[in-house]
């Protein structure tokens, strides 16, 4: 006898809500959630009720698999409020392809696209109230699943659960974001797992971007570990360079998470008539434009970040200063991403989908 | 004011043992726990009261960032009961260190030695029942620490939680263990997390390890990600190669675990006269040394493992039997190292500790 019953939505709302204590304007990135949350457990091989319910804390054997062996994928998406109050996500069935995929590399089960796409909406719908217009208001999702089998033995855990939460968010990064360049450190290992978006990618780059803080740089770009000679990625973006009139990006492969902001600017940026390419591109090139006068933007691009202009890199000790340029891609770019998502220009690519 | 009390451990006692319910002829490795936990808090850039208490679930807000970003280390050691019923710790300091170190590699506070080796002791001693003699008999000791910290953005927790688990054990592997060796997957990068215990380097693994499963293979071992030529590690285990009458171990290394199991065993092989080379050992030689007949064994070493005898492995789809041979080096060391933690031989080396 099965009790599963993943074809319906069970919901169990909040008595009160919290949205009277936030101050929407000044919001830090991550910190507030709204009332409710999604969850999903799998356990005994299949998915169980999903269920809308008030946001609380989770008990959790101090065993359980999640603490021990990181079995923890995660998603980053956002929804967007137009002037009509209608809510919309963007590209959405990327964000559930791109997890499901995490979870094959993790060893964990796929979960079902009804749980993940209409719990989301449904969750949304909820707290609707929470999701204010406005072109730099957002609300940002963070659907992710742990392994919450309990027992201290490196194997894949049996049981697991899902959640979607919610968090209002405005920008990701405040202020100028000057960029060091890794030399010794790194994000991925060929045959490793840094395509997928695991928790156990992210705290492995806490330390090395500690000590660029310390130098005055907010982030690093990582280069392949091998060589230490390709621009991959930063932390949380995708990174663009221009060198002259042509962008450029690393293609994604099993060490590059392939970002949605990443190929979504790629096609805006061909229907603009911008020359794109889509190859490894050296440290050395970059430096080497840098003298030049031929390198003219950096930016990074992802969900929180959205486009993030880049104000200098540094690599071997030299810092390389970015010179500050009329119509950049970057500002180009944002503007045509964030009037499509916000629905304030026509979205001729068909990415919005509407809650 | 500070109400920090790290040199002092308070203890809250369970009401009542679970001892009775649990068969220790038949464990399963890391599914039993004792009765009680060690636990101390960071808060506020300081370490907390460390608390002796009964074993019980955690509570922890879903976004802590132990679900989202993957801080989380731990440690693998042992307590072994002799013949008059005291409790001896196996090199815990260097467990300690590597804690440390790991914590360090993970953007985490370093836990103060008294919580974790006085903590450990106390813990032990309340639950000093639940250890039982006998070679085959041990007590394995899981410390770890995770973020607790809430807040969906990538960057480290102001929160963790220092914990230490007990859980009675026999052997981790059971059967015969042959092996894969890694020519697509990786478990470290050069510059990455390999060296430190960390949870992210485990979960990795599964997805790998589960397609040799299904060949018939219970482990991988693991090559260096940007060449695919050098042996590495296995997942839990260091991994030694005896070449006629020589013994081979990969030095230690950003990618590689220092196994205190590793190095006990360089100095106990030493100390027999065993020629032991520390140097990197490449796939072809074994794959050489397989078709002249010069392979003699392959063996896994680690706490959990102890000494875990390999009988074969596989390579670019060609599977390499270990001849059956009498007086192995891995019995012998095996018996040296557990006669010396279970006190049945003099420790000439000092390794042991009296709880
Ligand atoms: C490592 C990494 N790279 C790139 C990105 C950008 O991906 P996306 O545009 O899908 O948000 C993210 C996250 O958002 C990330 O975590
Ligand atoms: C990856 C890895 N390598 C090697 C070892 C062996 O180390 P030790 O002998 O210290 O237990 C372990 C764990 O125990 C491990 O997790």
């Amino acid at each position: 006898m099965s009790t599963t019953q993943t074809n319906k939505i069970e919901t169990i709302k909040a008595t009160a809500t919290k949205i009277n204590e936030v101050d929407f304007d000044n919001l830090s990135f991550g910190a507030v959630f709204t009332d409710h949350l999604l969850e999903c457990d799998f356990i005994n091989g299949e998915w169980q009720q999903p269920v809308i319910k008030p946001y609380a804390p989770l008990l959790l054997d101090p065993s359980a698999k999640v603490f021990h062996y990181g079995q923890a994928i995660f998603e980053g998406m956002k929804a967007y409020k137009d002037t009509n109050n209608d809510i919309w996500l963007f590209r959405p069935d990327e964000n559930y392809k791109r997890f499901n995929s995490s979870a094959v590399r993790m060893a964990m089960p796929e979960v079902p696209e009804f749980v993940f796409i209409e719990g989301l909406k449904q969750l949304l719908k909820l707290d609707e109230a929470w999701v204010k217009n406005g072109n730099e208001s957002t609300m940002y999702i963070r659907p992710f699943m742990i392994a919450t089998g309990a027992g201290v033995v490196a194997n894949p855990s049996e049981d697991y659960k899902f959640m979607i939460l919610l968090s209002p968010a405005k920008a990701y990064y405040s202020g100028e974001v000057k960029v060091l360049i890794a030399e010794h450190f790194s994000r991925a290992a060929n045959g490793g797992i840094g395509a997928a978006k695991a928790a156990g990618n992210y705290a492995g780059q806490f330390y090395p971007t500690s000590l660029a803080n310390k130098e005055g740089f907010q982030q690093v770009i990582w280069t392949d570990d091998a060589t230490h000679t390709k621009l991959e990625e930063a932390g949380t973006m995708n990174v663009f360079f221009r060198i002259n009139d042509t962008l450029l990006t690393a293609p994604v492969s099993e060490r590059i998470l392939d970002g949605i902001t990443r190929k979504s600017l790629i096609d805006m940026a061909e229907k603009e008539g911008i020359n794109v390419e889509v190859r490894p591109v050296l440290v050395s090139e970059l430096v080497e434009a840098s003298q030049k006068g031929t390198l003219k933007e950096i930016f990074g691009a992802g969900t929180a970040a959205v486009v993030n202009p880049i104000a200098g890199y540094s690599y071997k000790e030299v810092y390389y200063e970015l010179p500050k340029i009329e119509n950049s891609f970057a500002s180009l770019l944002k503007d045509k991403l964030t009037s499509l998502q916000n629905k304030l220009t026509e979205d001729t690519f068909g990415w919005t989908v509407k809650v």
